[in-house]
């Protein structure tokens, strides 16, 4: 008898479900697509997209009228968008609706007459994206990312709007807000903060102490991965972390009848699948 | 010859200098009115109001019609105010302007749909106004005074708003929208905390070091004026705390032309003329 339970946020999170369903469904339908940008960080998956005719955008200038351009869930400026619908390109947008509250908020602070501070990663694709909207609607304002910028980048302003990258750690974001607040007669902060990865850990502590064996499955050097195993070991020894099926052990299961399953932001379903189907053959239990 | 400068933002506030000046006309005209509780915390002040007919409030029952009431500048509910209109008391208003500003935004902050969060101490007759304005306008809200009313008393909403206690310290301020921002949606701040300490002790950082002697007059069991005298010491070590001009010694002054005054919040204008005046004698001046 085995009583397997997988966390229900285990894998992708919200925003890159819908990015890679709309990628293999734009392989499955059209054979042929581009995506801006890697799509996530997992070798099978990008393999298995590859195979049904989904590939990386290097250089715009190979697009031709008519191709097909998937927009990653970090999104993009409006400028790129319209600049590939100007050259007749098919956009089939997978921004994350998270990361589009994000310009939607940009765009409110600017509206209400907010200089705007993003508390991110100058550079990173999502925060191009949020500039671009900022830039759209003729705000002003900065990205800060440590202490530093904040004391360098934020002018004397009364009026100062914040929202954060989706993956802002709470830690900055805390200090950036706080010191902001010192410094300026208004603040409205809106916390964009995408809770997705608090809330797989958050289920992982729950899980974890209410079973006999804990399998994360995830990339051995994911960063997301490591801590949930992290995590999941500290709540109950018997934890481990995976990468596929083949590595699972017979023995871990030995007088271990409940097994709970998380696994990393990266990570398929499908590989979670195989995952509780091998556990259920090293049990001995027919489908 | 000497050549003194007393600084600009010496002795009271902007609030205080209101509150006092409308005492002093209250009495001089009128010969005779209430303030509602202490209206600064200087003895010799207060003596010289109580020579004109100024008296503390110490029970509304004693009232009676046609009475004047001076509202000192923490500021009162709107409900005490009502009261006191009703009962056909003359009501002088000297609220600080910056502690109605306070009553303002909590105003808005409800109307705009935030839960509010009133940073400040629980009890302190400002916050007691403050928390008249938010009930009359039906608003909710709290009042937190330390991390541990963040956590116990601050519950889960999307909108919350801040607003602070005048005198409230920029330490806590900034740690409690911090944790705030972190644990909510949308975070609006209006950081009211008064500037008036923080000026006058700017202004001293920047006269100390350039005159011969400085001299603070203020109680000597004054919190804000032993800071004042602390900060000019550090820079300039021929530094004097007084109380008034009696204390003043001709040696402190000998070989030295440049002297520089400052004032603690309680020390009323007349007093620093006096050992303006005390300091030109001593130096053999003749006005
Ligand atoms: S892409 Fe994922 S991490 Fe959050 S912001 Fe969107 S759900
Ligand atoms: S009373 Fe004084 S300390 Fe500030 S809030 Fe008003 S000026």
């Amino acid at each position: 008898m085995v009583n397997i339970k997988v966390a229900q946020t285990a894998g992708f999170c919200f925003g890159v479900r819908i990015a890679v369903d709309m990628a293999k469904k734009a392989g499955e339908q059209l054979g042929h697509a581009y995506t801006n940008g890697p799509i996530i960080h997992n070798k099978q998956v990008v393999s298995y997209l590859e195979s049904i005719g989904i590939k990386e955008l290097k250089d715009y200038s190979q697009l031709k009228p008519g191709e097909t351009v998937i927009i990653r869930s970090h999104g993009v400026p409006p400028e790129t968008e319209r600049q590939l619908k100007s050259m007749n390109i098919n956009v089939l947008d997978a921004t994350c609706p998270f990361v589009k509250k994000v310009h939607d908020k940009v765009r409110q602070l600017v509206e209400e007459g907010y200089f705007v501070v993003i508390i991110g990663e100058e550079g990173h694709p999502e925060v191009i994206g949020t500039l671009g909207h900022l830039k759209e609607v003729n705000g002003q304002g900065v990205v800060v990312e440590n202490f530093e910028d904040l004391i360098k980048k934020v002018p004397k302003r009364n009026k100062i709007g914040v929202v954060a990258q989706t993956t802002q750690s709470e830690d900055f974001f805390r200090e950036a807000v706080g010191y902001l607040a010192e410094n300026t007669e208004e603040l409205k902060v809106f916390n964009t903060i995408c809770d997705a990865t608090s809330v797989r850990q958050e289920e992982v502590k729950k899980l974890a102490p209410t079973v006999d064996v804990m399998i994360i499955i995830g990339g051995k050097h994911s960063g997301n991965t490591q801590r949930l195993a992290q995590i999941s070991k500290a709540l109950n020894p018997n934890t481990y972390h995976i990468e596929t099926a083949e590595e699972l052990q017979k023995e871990w299961f030995e007088g271990k009848d409940n097994v709970g399953i998380s696994a990393g932001a990266s990570t398929p379903d499908w590989i979670i699948n195989q995952v509780v189907e091998k556990i259920k053959q090293l049990k001995g239990v027919t489908a």
